[in-house]
């Protein structure tokens, strides 16, 4: 049999995390010829709940799971781990000003990329799901220079699956019949889902419908859509978080032709200050990530990659001093 | 592509079927190239709170699900589906006697066993995991006379499950090294786990354990896991129901060589009255399971059976006036 992969998962008492776990642990993220470890870790005073979802995990008799560690302390949960999920991060407090959720996740994610840089394994891959995710990733990689920048990325597959289904259900079709749809910038409502260069069985989606609907109904729809579902649920999104994580992670180290997107360091493309991270639409073999080249971007579009390359400059501004 | 397969889950707005729908919508229970229809039926005060898993559901895109139906209405649910996972049952109110409370639940499975019989495909499989699962699973069998009694069976594979890992511990070897573990009797905790036939990497696991550490370790272990589970995660088990139930209905679907353990009607094997709905150790070929026969039951088992067997009559008296 081989030898098990190690994989991270921060924020493992939390809702994101109970969706997530037992899907990894079933094979969904490295499939059914994979032995996996889980390293789950936790603040010290969530540990005790966290003590529960390892006794499911125990009650699952997983064939592929051979051991899981809980901890609080960062450097032995990112020990070896070749995958890490960190999806914990402080929540917006009452009264707390923007700025200061910033900072304060700022102090968390400068501990979590030192650790990695010195106990991860060196092709580990991160993905930082837990917000304010860009600048989260932004400092986890500053904090890790012994890694490469492209092995830190943060999450936006959430919202281009959430744009795919609305771009289907508004042409009549199976999400399976979409492609090349885009999520550009910052995970924040500031995002701008792209459907320019996007396909509806293979027809240009831009042919398919009209300007009103993508200005006044879709945009605005996939920027508050995690609003939308905190109202109806009473619950911020927890499994289609958590499904978005796998196959983001999944595509990653498997790879895939589909154009998918992706918060990496950007390279100067599309004019996007080089450093920063910022979703791009990307493909990926082998294990790396290539972003999309030479798409030809129209005012419209250029007005919100720069309006999100503005706010993670800023979100950027808030945090600097820390990284000194 | 192929057609749809049509799935219920009942219960459906609950924890158990939170952490269900998006492994099956994933394709674990019938593999990545089954497309899947969800039936999702709840009380008409919980339609609300299932909108948002519906919403998280189309957040995640799935390639492999084709629609999703929501009703309060059983007929609708179970119109046309292949599998139905039963998750759904009063829960014990403050001061409820446990005769109300299977007689509460009788009402609930009469309906629904009556909806399977005149709207499911005629091969639906119907899993009850709602409790009390055995005697649901006989009352819904009964209020069904045009399917098969073979077509229901209630859950004991989370029982199992927990028994594998309990073994595995106590003799320091993977859960797969270990075979042939029977949960016997009532999903209750009452129920007989059952070591006397298992072996561990081939040996006989009575000849690895002495017989103190079963009768006063691994045997109220098992039995009172459930609540052991609620003391510490503050909830009762979830994920690993539904892998659990997962697991129950794709053996079941797809054949193992394994022995698993499914509550299914008694045929009269080991002496248990024929027709009472009692968990027994099954193999399983092209859909159909088989009660593995034959063993030699000792004495010290032998009351444990009857003991199973006793309680679950006792249930059944509670329900028969309903029946009639």
């Amino acid at each position: 049999m081989k030898l098990p992969v190690r994989i991270a998962i921060t924020g493992a008492a939390g809702q994101i995390a109970y969706s997530l776990i037992f899907r990894i642990a079933s094979g969904e993220l490295l499939g059914p010829e994979q032995p996996i470890s889980l390293h789950l870790l936790e603040v010290s005073a969530a540990l005790e709940s966290l003590q529960g979802t390892i006794m499911e995990l125990e009650d699952c008799a997983y064939p592929l799971l051979q051991d899981v560690i809980m901890t609080d302390d960062a450097t032995i949960a990112f020990s070896d781990v070749e995958y890490a999920f960190l999806l914990g991060a402080k929540p917006r407090a009452i009264g707390m000003e923007r700025s200061d959720l910033v900072r304060e996740n700022g102090k968390i994610f400068i501990e979590q990329g030192r650790a990695l840089n010195d106990f991860a394994n060196r092709d580990v891959k991160v993905l930082i799901v837990g917000n304010p995710a860009n600048t989260n990733a932004y400092i986890a990689m500053h904090s890790a220079p012994e890694l490469e920048p492209t092995q830190f990325s943060a999450m936006t597959r959430l919202d281009q699956h959430r744009a795919f289904n609305q771009l289907a259900i508004k042409t009549g079709v199976e999400v399976t019949d979409v492609e090349k749809v885009i999520i550009w910038g910052n995970h924040s409502s500031t995002q701008y889902p792209d459907i320019h260069y996007a396909t509806v069985n293979g027809v240009p989606a831009m042919d398919l419908v009209d300007e009103g609907w993508i200005l006044n109904e879709f945009t605005p729809t996939i920027q508050q859509r995690g609003a939308e579902v905190i109202k109806v649920r009473g619950k911020s999104s927890a499994a289609s978080a958590a499904h978005a994580a796998i196959s983001h992670m999944r595509d990653w180290a498997l790879g895939t032709d589909q154009w998918v997107s992706m918060v990496v360091i950007s390279d100067g493309s599309y004019g996007i200050t080089e450093g920063l991270m910022y979703s791009f639409p990307v493909t990926i073999q082998n294990g790396h990530y290539t972003i999309v080249k030479d798409l030809d971007i129209k005012p419209f579009s250029r007005e919100r990659l720069v309006q999100n390359q503005q706010e993670l400059e800023h979100e950027k501004d808030m945090i600097m001093d820390l990284l000194a």
